[in-house]
């Protein structure tokens, strides 16, 4: 817990530098090799655990925020993150504006406002990167989907809302060029996608679909090595892939 | 325009009643028989158009204050609006922050401030409501998707990312419950998703995609009439249409 002029000295400093009643928070899946995380914070002084997230400076788009507050809170750069939804339920941030409503009036206290958040969420590769808790927080951490503690606020409405954006994205949009290694086999590819969507995949349906969105390319010769019957080598097409991106599948109507 | 004490009375009601630095704005698209349309507002005094938007109440959960605000600008009551994206450039709301800047100082023009705005689409049959303007508003009104007229503020962008939204929707989830009659041929399904895609469909892929989805009964009669080979007619399967809904196609991963 913050002090009363810990608090009153946050309290000032966000009132002049954020805008009011909006806040951002970060899912971030890690994927790696048919493993899948999700990166969260714990703070200091608390048992349950953070997205992470923080608010918007008063002349700063939401899409720096959202990269910035990333940044700040777990060192990590350059995520490519994708706004999925508002959570505007008037109740959701009553835990924080409760939290120090003896300490300081509620007109005085920045805090007890009604904050909407605007979540964002990516998927990298968790082996590349290297979380960093800020000051705020004692651990920053991959925590595996099926290992998930119990969170703060709605947060756990947040991290389930943005897992089903991402199992719906697999339907219109590629996925993988940043978790894949530069060319991969076909059941490389099913793990992927497969893990994202928590459950077994026909083989030849698979094969079938993810060709026909014209985003693979594959190469003469199949993998070397000692099996019997050598897998092929597929890589992807990063012009249709870039164009399947922003255009949708060719497979779309 | 408003007189100055006209504006301190708004921005004093405004104060007390809305959150600061929040709007929403609503893209209602209209469609009957094969013509698309959008709702718009063109207020007293300004060439610029509108969609219809507004601000959210202090305790008010956004989905509500979404609905609130298109009943208000239009009229219109119980359309399933749905959120797809916060616009929230520092300058978006620079026309308006200006506006008024001469005759009330900054730090007492609530409409100086910067909003995020929360978009929300939604899907009607036009020929089954008739829009009413506000009292801010001269006219609300449904307009041809190819004779949309200058927009104020960033509702162009607005209008076209939920239009991209709408089209992006048609690859993962069921429509037209509420805009076919109650039986209908493939060919009057097929128009409307060409409308809505602004291009032409093959029949036979169109048929053989819409029926894997499994979301249509057939009728073991075909329609009667005069025509030499009578067309068979179909309805959606409601209990199939809604778990699409909620859970993607059938035809999903």
């Amino acid at each position: 817990m913050l002090t009363k002029q810990e608090l009153i000295k946050y309290c000032n400093d966000a009132r002049q530098n954020y805008l009011d009643h909006v806040s951002i928070d970060c899912v971030v899946f890690g994927f790696h090799e048919g493993q899948m995380k999700v990166l969260l914070l714990k703070t200091h002084h608390e048992e349950k655990w953070y997205l992470p997230g923080g608010f918007v400076l008063k002349e700063e788009p939401i899409e720096m925020a959202a990269n910035r507050i990333l940044m700040e809170r777990t060192g990590l750069d350059k995520i490519f993150l994708q706004q999925f939804h508002v959570f505007g339920d008037p109740d959701r941030s009553k835990f924080h504006n409760d939290l120090y409503k003896d300490m300081l009036p509620t007109q005085e206290n920045w805090f007890a406002g009604r904050f909407l958040s605007i979540g964002y969420y990516a998927l990298v590769d968790f082996f590349e990167v290297t979380p960093q808790p800020d000051q705020f927080s004692e651990s920053c951490t991959w925590r595996d989907l099926d290992d998930v503690p119990e969170l703060q606020l709605d947060h756990e409405l947040i991290f389930k809302t943005a897992l089903d954006a991402l199992r719906l994205q697999l339907n219109y949009q590629p996925i993988g060029y940043n978790l894949m290694p530069k060319e991969f086999t076909m059941p490389e590819l099913q793990k992927l996608y497969e893990t994202i969507l928590d459950k077994k995949l026909d083989r030849r349906n698979f094969q079938r679909r993810i060709l026909a969105f014209g985003i693979l390319n594959r190469a003469e010769q199949p993998r070397k090595g000692g099996a019997h019957k050598a897998p092929y080598l597929y890589s992807f097409d990063l012009e249709n892939y870039r164009h399947a991106l922003t255009e949708g599948f060719k497979g779309g109507w």
